[in-house]
């Protein structure tokens, strides 16, 4: 196909035209569809119904009853399960509630009211700055909103963030105090961080000395195509001295059921301390019963692999189709630029600048819901508006097949509208 | 029995004698006895274990999976079922996590870092003062202390807080901010607020526009006698313009599954938009497959209430023998106050003045731990050292009859040491 951009007036109009009968068409089928969020789709879900099984012993391997008060840091055995699956100390973890989101919320908390160990509470300073790299995850950008911090975009590169705008950034301004990182299959591109840029964000010199990388390790099972691993940041972090540096996070939303599963927070020795001392002022424990069912129901961490190698299974033709109606639409046509993911949950595509609001418009308004256009920036400002994330997870193949023709008209639409701006007579 | 105090030096030593022979022989049987925490005993738990079971449908009412993610305030029938049960709208409450306790910690949170609505933040200002009705509830002063407020203790009356004593503290000084209430069967003492208690504490005038009410009602359908019933606060305070006033907790920690059951908040309509609009940065939904199995298990508020008769039945006679067992010991004695409780989880003893830290030291020596003495004031200091509560809710009538035999012993020997101090010849 040609570059669109060369097309003249008289041709953009008439694609202008044929696309705009086709999405005309499309719409008075009244569709309903939605890619907006990371969800798994009900075969996925199904693969989990095991948790729904009776419970039929409920002592812990301590003889603990999990039925009632009590083990404020999880059960044992369900933090060796997660030690062995991810590498983490066992000692390094508090293995808590539903939402991985709430504890990163919860660490926020912490930071702000009472303060990194040895430091001020962050509401206390003028100023706190918070690294985005962008296109990121919407609900890590918010929970720093939350707080009033200032979000700072930072580009995302195919090795993670941009490391050299990173440490410019670090370096001299005693505010800038953390940065948000999905290490494996970044929401939304599906980037894999590179070794170096792992033991960059682990060992470089900060202005900060409470400086805090937000690891949200949440893909860090989920491999699509072929499988991924990341250096171990708490490793490298610690041997560095900068322990306390890594707030790390997980969570079995993507594995089973999302907030119906566990989730992790894993740090230096300093900030465990910190935050089980918090923790036992907020509550008598967390949810045991569910933490012996993920145990019994997982058996060891080779049952999560195994689990997760039958998720990517029904994951991959997803990501195939997606990957592939781009390339039938757009290859050659200069209209959308895209990355194949390396796994995770998410396509993420670039249209032409000024073009992305647009395209999610024409879409919901033929029923196809998108992720909102600029959400993947901080304040949901894309200052080039152009990226979208596509979520192929939950629709079927061919409500997949459906969204992605009905794209593709948007897109062209959008596109065709934005070039006959400036097109030549 | 005689008054103790009135017995010459003589006869308290060879009382001391007496029973500190007891006492050894006890210690040599090796208990180990946990009067500690308001816990329930695997009967109890066991009534629940229909909460176990396999979960055969897990679509809601309006088709929700709820494997999935979503429904950030709680399922709508579960909502409902906790409305009909405790009189509160629907679309007053937030049903979320597995703890009131960590929903309590929550409010905290919002009102030090964010602010009551129209106010400035909590941890902006000189100083917050908290109520504390004493005897109370060691986990809530902890939350207050926890963000730095200055707990304050205000006497408990048989009508619940001292209200003249309440009244006179928040009607000049704007830096008292709340007060911690337990109004049914409060813990440890089992009061019953009364109706002009509740009216007052939902009327009264505060200097400060943003005084709260943290209304934990842990123990509303936890009924072991006679059945009681207390104002309905959000009402009352609404009607006289303070419906913000009120933050109401409940759970079903121990309706069914301390820790692995359904936390509430309940309140006016500010706060809850406002706890609504940061719940929404912090999770994408509480586990709802709890709430459905709570809203499958009990059907409807009838239900409930007839799940806590047979829990009434379990705890009866253990309050019973712990209440025949002070009777026995003690009537006439002068060595111990006691009022029955209503109803609840504990039976509230007072020693004379610098025993209770003994008495609990002598029992915990022996193998019988108790609620460490002065818990149930701010700070863990009782100013008369001499309330103890008694969680006889989780040993066996047995264990209990053991361990309120050796608390007699405790009791006597305490007693007759500080009695020697002063005695005459």
């Amino acid at each position: 196909m040609d570059e669109w951009k060369e097309f003249p007036r008289g041709k953009l109009a008439a694609l202008l035209d044929e696309n705009r009968r086709a999405y005309d068409e499309a719409k008075r089928r009244g569709l309903k569809l939605d890619l907006s969020r990371g969800k798994p789709s009900p075969d996925v879900l199904d693969l989990s119904n095991g948790l729904l099984e009776r419970l039929d012993s409920y002592y812990a391997e301590d003889g603990t009853d999990v039925r009632n008060y009590g083990v404020a840091a999880g059960l044992p055995e369900c933090k060796r399960l997660f030690s062995d699956l991810l590498g983490i100390p066992a000692d390094s973890m508090i293995v808590g509630g539903n939402s991985s989101l709430s504890h990163m919320y919860q660490v926020f908390s912490v930071l702000y009211l009472f303060g990194p160990p040895g430091h001020a509470p962050w509401c206390k300073r003028g100023k706190v700055k918070i690294l985005c790299p962008c296109p990121g995850y919407d609900r890590h950008f918010s929970v720093a909103e939350d707080f009033g911090a200032e979000l700072v975009a930072v580009p995302m590169t195919e090795d993670g963030p941009d490391m050299a705008a990173v440490e410019k950034l670090v370096i001299d301004d005693e505010s800038v105090k953390g940065i948000w990182c999905v290490p494996l299959y970044s929401n939304p591109q599906g980037v894999v961080y590179s070794d170096e840029t792992v033991m960059r964000l682990a060992t470089m010199k900060t202005a900060a000395t409470d400086f805090r990388v937000f690891w949200d390790n949440a893909y860090g099972v989920h491999h699509v195509f072929e499988e991924h691993k990341i250096a171990d940041i708490m490793k490298l972090a610690s041997e560095a001295g900068n322990a306390e540096r890594v707030c790390y996070f997980f969570s079995t939303s993507k594995l089973n059921f999302p907030g119906g599963g566990v989730g992790l927070f894993a740090s230096g020795p300093e900030n465990i301390a910190q935050m089980s001392a918090h923790i036992s002022k907020q509550t008598i424990g967390y949810d045991k019963i569910i933490q012996l069912r993920t145990v019994r129901f997982f058996g060891n961490a080779e049952g999560i692999k195994a689990h997760m190698r039958k998720i990517g299974d029904i994951l991959r033709p997803k990501f195939e189709l997606v990957l592939a109606a781009l390339e039938r639409d757009f290859a050659g046509t200069g209209l959308v630029k895209w990355v194949k993911p390396k796994g995770g949950y998410f396509v993420s595509i670039d249209t032409l600048d000024g073009c992305a609001k647009r395209v999610v418009a024409l879409a919901k308004d033929a029923g196809a819901v998108l992720t909102g256009a600029g959400a993947t920036y901080p304040y949901k400002r894309d200052p080039r508006d152009s990226n979208i994330r596509i979520a192929p997870t939950y629709p079927s193949l061919e409500e997949l097949r459906e969204t992605m023709a009905l794209l593709s008209l948007c897109v062209r639409i959008a596109s065709a509208e934005k070039l006959l701006e400036t097109a030549r007579g």
